[in-house]
């Protein structure tokens, strides 16, 4: 395929343009017999969508998910499950003036080139919007992989300069604020910075975490898709996202081996600075990965750039934006873990589900967060 | 394919264990009436072959590659290039107390639950010794780059706590120290630290950046297969990897979208925090992206872990092993983007060879490193 | 993925069963800038769709696809097109009685097998009817493929006993008459044949033969994805297909070397039996492939089967189907070539469109039909 | 991938000239802990080598093969299996007058217009030669399949005129005879109808028949993944094959509905028409498939073709070629068929492994050959 596609297994293929009728998903693979039905999704749809906070943008979209097949009386049937969100709220008068226009660490340049012109719509293809369909399908694989204890959650870690503080972290907080702040007090200042910037009228980056836990031992094919490999290639495709971390990330760099290496005792390992992948493969631990994402591109604050004649123009960026792509982030993010493991367990247990071994398997000794 | 294959239409797979007879290599998907010989290929592998400096593992692998198709009368034919190394050096009885061993921050544990048991002779599959045939196709890819004028290169640019001066930077020295460091006075520095090093039995983490330039604009495949997300994974899959970054990486969660933004004028891109890609496709500037290694698990000073009875054991490698994997790393890292560049060259003119378009096209405004 | 997607650039993935809600596809990979509206898809849908005839079920279901993305002012713009048709003839209660039944010929009893349950309205996915988002995809590709000078079409040449003569072979019949025969004396016959058929109860065989022109020499992937082996795939995957042939088929069988061989002159190949491919590749030569498709499953004369307790039942199928599948067909087959082609097309030129030859090009000299 | 690899989880990729250095094979997905040994390869490999009798080509090929990776202390280790075959008979003279030749019926033409220019010495990659490795990687697969109870085995059907008695089949006499025919008398008519065509200098044609049993019911998957359509891509990929036929095939033309379903009683299917699949998937019947080859296109006998040049020039194929291609054909297509069994396996299983039911699983009720 070419590029609308994610998973080898549990395979999720998205279209939609932000500004388009709808936006549709086909998820082929899923194990049948499990339940499922439209509230499944919604609820982690409502999460990722709009509106919801005055630190998100205010466009409105009821984001609601219809299921089109594959689900007969409340089971999944092993067939192809088609998704569909009817877009509502498409404002394109709004983004008219752009369609000549190249704004600034938009794609609208290299659409534009690539393509030979481009649907300047609100981004089109490129923009944020199709990562609902992302969340529809991670929440069909969560799903799957609650069956088998395997849980993925994700939150906010860091937002522009404001960092979460460890010693307060508290799951129950994750969705108590706007941010997905897993720091109650963190996300009080957070709100405030959010309220400054957006007089400023700016954008600014963040940082997001995910977990799993649950996973057993054995999910990651080497050589090239290595657990890490591919849960890299799946974050990366998350709109906005620069970097990529599995475990200690790029700590790495400076830690000596016999700080980094995770010892291992009968008791269980005793530290996870691997993230719970050892040559691209679980480990049994805690799956832990961070992703940084970039702030938003669209600013009221006008930015140099060129039109398609060539000629220089200056970019205002009205309508209704995000602040901070990254607040919307963690349950996209989750989703996207969630697909990586689910595919894996499939492709793990094609080809090893006649291994049997009686080797000890280790707990994760808690180190707390 | 199970995991031993990467890219869609330059298409790589790999076979080989670090003790068995050779490691084997299958390209395919290569243009044709490229010049190709094994000299080619030899150049990149003798960069990353042991044993070239005190700094690296004194085992003695020549590395030598033999092509076994695909290439008639000095030229590639389109058809598959099968490529071959006989391993030489293998000393069996150096691992044999290792069988029953899991060897903490090594892949043993969890071959040994994935499969069933594993090939314990110096890692098996798991060995970082696989990657001398990503460095073997990755020149390839490098020569067929090279023909429409991309060329990909690399550097260490950090070890331990040492890392380079960009005021220093100096593509020539690259080649000219064992650490390809582009800061003559920090590969001094890194050799006084990594003598240091091997005396405490210790081992220390890098930092690996690598870039492309001549890239045009237009590679990377919306939405799942964009330039970003497919180097992720490339990077990612490289043994020891934990971090990946592109442009700006993690700094850019402290960023303001008015820093951020790379401006555009008539003369050109103002700045490339980017690092290349917008909305996963290229922009025409210069592909950059960084990795963190982790430190080699393997070390003389004693570890914690547990046998395949799970029992309490105390594990000390002996044995010829880097210090610091990193140090060979960089014509890996290269050889993946190459890989993953002509990959997306191949896609994009597969879907793309009839768009002609008169629209700008910026270079990109110098920013020296 | 998992078994509902075809095409490897040119990528189809299709959902829907045919008594959900809907029908759905996205078209994965098109070229840009090619004109596509949805009048485009409907004229190839409605040659497919069901009671436009006695000799078909009477069954109606408009057909009408709707372009939900993936085209912008008339034109494609190189992201995914996503297509849905509402199911409006839904006629659950016809079906119920078959919940615990296995209808013989049928795929009941393998569904239920391999998934644990099934959907058993109308035979679900397994019906006939998603072939309905095969003939809107291959629509786009045919669009396409025009463009390039390349025409696909089809023909019925053969129901049960009754065979076209090739002395009355006329492309402009193949439209004029319910059978897609290009031989309208047969089409007389085959009207009558399926009178005294459908008062019988019975159903019966077809042959479907597609051909394509214009294809330039080159396309097909050896060693395993050659022209005609993705041929094959593709057709053989149409419901109800038992046999493939390529040119002369299995004919050859008893042929010599010196009968078989398409001889090449200066004039042009002096004969087709390979059917445009040789080695996988194609010729330049009209490309020709045929199809057996079975008689349908549904009658309503009783057939020996069990229920889902082991029982001997008897099955009758009431309701409204086609006596013969392979009348609907020939827009099926000529969807499949177009799609094969069209990704045959991008993967060759991804590879070779580098490649410049003054070799000679030979016409295919006409040999009638 | 470029077209080199087949298989989904179960993966073969090939590479190797007919006189290049060596061919290879690349193995991806097998399971572990299965025995397997350069004999178990040995075994099919030596059925399908040449000069084993008077009526193949007199060419002498040991084709003895070395596994250089994924088995270790004579188990599957479940990473990549590397197989090589070193050419040993390689006379280039022989075809040196070729190279600005394109023989009639050969891949000669197509693949200088596709690649620009070809490697001609004996075919390059277009030989039938490649199919050693298809064998070597299909008796993996046949190993695998063996401890899980299913059984591939082929017979050549027809040869020329000359068809095989359905009343003498005996599988005993398969191996019995050089054709691989299962009735012996038939074969002794075989021999002496290729003693004539030799000496006129000619080739034949034949059908080559395949079977599975002990397949479990539910492989394969809709829908364009279908357990016939992989059959009839992997089958049609084989070099010189015109046709493919599941169960009765193009026989279903003329059939009526009546006579083709295969009624259940609880004793079991009371014939087997569909040659063990319906809807695309396995029914725990026998599977049944069925190919044509066409006649060699090496002939002494002259025929008329073009230069390089585009010149009419007259063609005499001398060296040493098999008079039937077919004849060699067997255990080939026994490897495709099963390699798609186990890749349909490992896949079936990923997706459903946790489906349990307590349905009533059918008997094939004995139907004779």
């Amino acid at each position: 395929m070419s590029g609308n596609s994610f998973g080898k297994l549990f395979t999720v293929t998205t279209f939609g343009e932000s500004h388009g009728p709808a936006l549709g998903c086909i998820v082929d693979g899923c194990p049948p017999g499990i339940e499922l039905s439209e509230a499944d999704l919604q609820a982690d749809l409502d999460r990722r969508k709009p509106g919801t906070s005055r630190h998100t943008t205010q466009r409105r979209e009821p984001d609601e998910v219809r299921i089109l097949s594959g689900v007969f009386e409340g089971k999944t049937t092993g067939t192809a499950i088609g998704l569909l969100i009817e877009n509502t709220d498409q404002r394109s008068k709004d983004y008219s003036n752009i369609a000549e226009t190249f704004r600034p660490a938009h794609a609208d340049y290299v659409y534009s080139h690539k393509y030979g012109f481009r649907d300047y719509r609100g981004g089109g293809r490129s923009s944020a919007r199709e990562t609902a369909m992302r969340v529809a399908a991670g929440a069909i694989a969560k799903k799957v992989l609650a069956a088998k204890g395997i849980e993925v959650r994700g939150y906010l870690s860091q937002l522009g300069p404001i960092a979460i503080d460890p010693a307060r972290f508290d799951w129950d907080q994750v969705n108590a604020n706007p941010f997905f702040s897993p720091d109650a007090e963190a996300a009080e200042q957070m709100a405030e910075y959010m309220d400054a910037l957006r007089k400023e009228g700016n954008s600014i980056g963040a940082r997001i975490s995910v977990e799993a836990t649950g996973v057993p031992v054995g999910l990651g094919e080497p050589i090239f898709d290595r657990l890490d490999a591919d849960l890299a290639h799946a974050l990366m495709s998350i709109n906005a996202v620069k970097g990529v971390e599995i475990g200690d990330g790029f700590a790495v760099v400076n830690q000596k081996g016999t700080e980094h290496r995770d010892e291992m005792t009968p008791d269980g390992f005793m530290s996870n600075h691997a993230g719970g992948i050892l040559g691209g493969i679980s480990t049994g631990q805690a799956i832990s990965a961070h992703i940084a994402l970039k702030p938003t591109s669209s600013l009221r604050l006008p930015g140099r750039s060129i039109n398609a004649s060539g000629e220089a123009i200056e970019v205002v960026t009205k309508g209704r934006h995000d602040p901070c792509v990254g607040i919307r982030a963690t349950p996209i993010a989750e989703a996207m873990m969630a697909i990586v493991l689910l595919d894996h367990l499939l492709r793990d247990r094609a080809q090893n589900a006649d291994v049997s071994t009686d080797l000890p398997v280790l707990a994760d000794v808690d180190q707390g967060k």
